[in-house]
């Protein structure tokens, strides 16, 4: 099977960044084909958990339907007002490994008025054209004539309902196939991913047996821009919280005040400045304790297919902070970000006034070396050490009287790093599967600079990986979210050939 | 006359500041009770002119009727939509010096929901009593009977409508003693002073013989805290601009960018931090050249009765800055005061993003030596030797390629201060009628921290001096704004006194 798999896998590689030529002997190809209907349908359907569980419950009973009407294993998992969906292959024999699959069906919150089309649950096919996105049929999309870089735009084209319909269009390819799997399929599709109270975590304690795997693969976050395939072995994990410095009691004017009484605004800026030097790099002492790449992670970062001088010319800088020799060193570091500043006001509303406190939102991102509590608590000392009296929100009288610097840090919780070794044998399964698909090794990536909920999965005692098949260039969670449909279609091509590669060693995953 | 005077000067100074007690034969004390009436009518005009020109025009309207009512010159300056109204005594004899007083019909705007009262148009008396303010009957005021610790609350009962009906009732008074004015009295009531175009130096031009005098005197801003007597020689200018420095071109997922791309915010705080030294100093070369304070202004620092300490506690703060010994020296300082710090969001709205630019609203206030013009140079130069390259609003593709370090300034147009030296006779002239009339030496205050409209009157070629007439804590400009019933009887007192007070000889004035 192994050898047919690989021819397969050939002809694939053609297709998979080529044109789509209609290839009606392509079992893979016919069930992609066939989902396309099945995607365009889930994605009219407002998945906005914050909004409306009445939304995010309708989803989740189109998937359970779906996946039931092909004949799979579904059901949901209450959780609530607003249930996951578990759903698997019909058999799950003892004798072949378990990958848990994990998506999510919800999606963040939208401005229609921002969208160039009638609405983000209208989804409409569009071409690139002479500097522009210009719409095209859907049936052009429906009929398997879409071209590779054309793009579906709606909320969740990318993230993540398509790789949703990718997991049901590679199984109903192994059905036309007539073929079993190489590994025990099960599937956990999560409705709190993006907002609302994060129980994924509880779901996933209460199905321990129903969910227990050998490994779990999660289907989130963007591929490598190079759009080869991808696969990550952990993320960062994040700590924010907000920084306030407080001046006097009461917004001072300026006139009156200025030069006497102490302007928070430039406290807070002197405080922020001794962060990081003019190069970026943190200098609180100690948090980059612990930081090592060992020659394995080295060679993975100096594989990725970056080009520096492109990233930069892509989000418009002339240089880049120089915490790391490249972009993939640099987001293995964990990072110190001021995300919001405000004090007072400025533009219009500006006035002549002393401002009376001011404020940073700190988000820090975490590597598995350095967790959130051991940051937040060099941070703390570092703000200590800096003269300052910490203290729980507003200060008091007495406070105000007795210490000339006085600040708050709120917030705090951190979430948990992830990272599974380079050489954990689930890592070495999906870089042999996908290299026999498309013919060549894909990208590793060692940490993504992002955060994605593992925690919530850890109790499963599983490796986790992340499979992300949507491309980088998605505008995930804003405006136009779009999903290129050569991505969609080699989704559906490394899914099923993961499900044709057998698993057959334990692993190991570490994280913080 | 001066001794009869000096001796009015001793009973009202020991009515000024204790009891009000009916004194039916003091012409002074009469003629103040009966503008009260005025005074509240005049309130219940609302005066914001850049919300409605008819209500202004309704406000010129009545100050010319009432002045000419009592046989004043009275007549509008035409000024586009928005009159001034130019007063004066019906004698302008030519053997006298004329004194121009200035002050302003208009308020700044309100929001009704924060006063404590129905209306900002609706003048409520209050009294305090155990902790809070608390309503009394209007008739108490009326009829004299209002002590001097209660107040008037409404939009513009001290900034600066009460000035204007002091003036009033001090020609009243005047009158009804069957005196002459030892000055020629001319009255100046701007309509533009809290917004709108600033039209008082065009008028002024217009009128030049009209308003033609020998010193000006302003009547606006508050009294030293003590509530003694207060003559202000200058005021500080003012130069404002935003400064923001650019990051990427959007804003980026502080996951996948954060230690890669620059934090603007970050960089922002960075140069913040390199224009004040720990204890709030300004470190840009040059800033304070030319700042220096002769024997007799220190020896007028050093007159003042301030208590730091109390000031301290007041404001709610453990240590100010230390640009200064004094808080009177601190503010005869040039400043440079962040007034508002902008950088995406913080609280509820904040993302996990890298800005894509941060803003800080940088207000500083000049003195004589040390221009706006000078200042912003110097400003510019000290962010260009930080390695910023300074672009005219958002950079081009160009720049953003080509620079490392982007900031814009913008804004950054100046007023001038000024300051009338301490021994111009002038100011001589003020100090001893006040000393007279009130049997001690008033506050001198050489420099005030905030800044007037003067420049507007420095085509006349007089020296101009502040006489500030009402209570420090009076609220300006915010909701609840007040005038303590003291300070509006003293007030009439010490024009009334400087009405009848010689002035000989000429005068200088020294402004930038």
């Amino acid at each position: 099977m192994i050898s047919s798999l690989r021819a397969l896998g050939a002809v694939i590689a053609v297709l998979g960044f080529g044109a789509l030529p209609a290839m009606a002997d392509d079992p893979v190809e016919e069930a992609t084909v066939a989902s396309l209907e099945e995607w365009v349908s889930f994605l009219r359907m407002p998945n906005v958990t914050k909004q409306s569980t009445a939304d995010i419950r309708a989803n989740a009973d189109w998937i359970e339907a779906t996946f039931q009407r092909y004949g799979y294993e579904a059901r949901q998992l209450e959780d609530g007002e607003t249930p996951m969906v578990y759903a698997a292959w019909p058999d799950q024999l003892p004798g072949r490994k378990t990958i848990l699959f994990y998506a999510h069906m919800d999606g963040q919150a939208v401005h229609p008025e921002e969208w160039d089309q009638e609405s983000p649950w209208s989804p409409v096919l569009k071409t690139f054209e002479d500097g522009e996105w210009k719409p095209l049929p859907l049936e052009r999309l429906l009929s398997g004539e879409a071209a590779p870089d054309d793009r579906l735009f709606a909320r969740s084209a990318a993230d993540d309902k398509a790789p949703i319909l990718m997991l049901l269009a590679a199984m109903n390819a192994l059905k036309a196939e007539g073929l079993e799997p190489a590994v025990n399929i099960k599937i956990l599709l999560d409705s709190h991913e993006e907002g609302g109270p994060p129980t994924l975590g509880d779901v996933v304690k209460r199905n321990a047996d129903l969910l227990a795997a050998d490994a779990v693969i999660m289907l989130d976050g963007p591929m490598h821009i190079s759009n080869r395939p991808t696969v990550v072995y952990g993320h960062r994990g994040g700590a924010g919280f907000e920084l306030t410095v407080y001046g006097a009691r009461t917004e001072l004017h300026s006139g009156h005040y200025g030069n006497y009484s102490p302007n928070p605004a430039q406290l807070l800026a002197s405080l922020l400045s001794t962060f990081k030097d003019d190069c970026g790099r943190v200098t609180v002492e100690g948090f980059y304790d612990g930081v090592v790449f060992d020659e394995e992670t080295q060679a993975a970062f100096a594989s990725v297919p970056d080009d520096e001088a492109a990233i930069n010319k892509r989000i418009g800088i002339a240089e880049a902070d120089c915490v790391g020799q490249t972009y993939q060193e640099a987001i293995n570091y964990p990072s110190f970000n001021i995300a919001g500043l405000k004090a007072a006001d400025v533009g219009a509303s500006r006035r002549t006034i002393i401002p009376e406190s001011a404020t940073a939102a700190i988000g820090m991102r975490t590597v598995p070396a350095t967790p959130p509590e051991r940051l937040l608590a060099l941070v703390r000392a570092h703000i200590e050490a800096q003269g300052y009296h910490l203290v729980d929100g507003e200060p008091t009288e007495e406070e105000r009287m007795t210490y000339p610097r006085l600040a708050s840090m709120s917030g705090g919780r951190g979430s948990k790093a992830l990272q599974t070794p380079l050489s954990a044998p689930v890592g070495k399964w999906i870089v042999a599967s996908l290299t026999e698909t498309f013919g060549e090794a894909p990208v590793r990536i060692p940490l993504m600079g992002g955060s994605v909920p593992t925690s919530g999965l850890l109790s499963l005692g599983a490796p986790i990986m992340l499979l992300p098949l949507v491309n980088a260039d998605n505008n995930q969670h804003a405006a136009n979210e779009n999903m290129r449909i050569g991505n969609y279609y080699t989704g559906v091509q490394s899914l099923h050939g993961l499900f044709l590669t057998p698993f057959e060693v334990g692993t190991e995953t570490e994280s913080n």
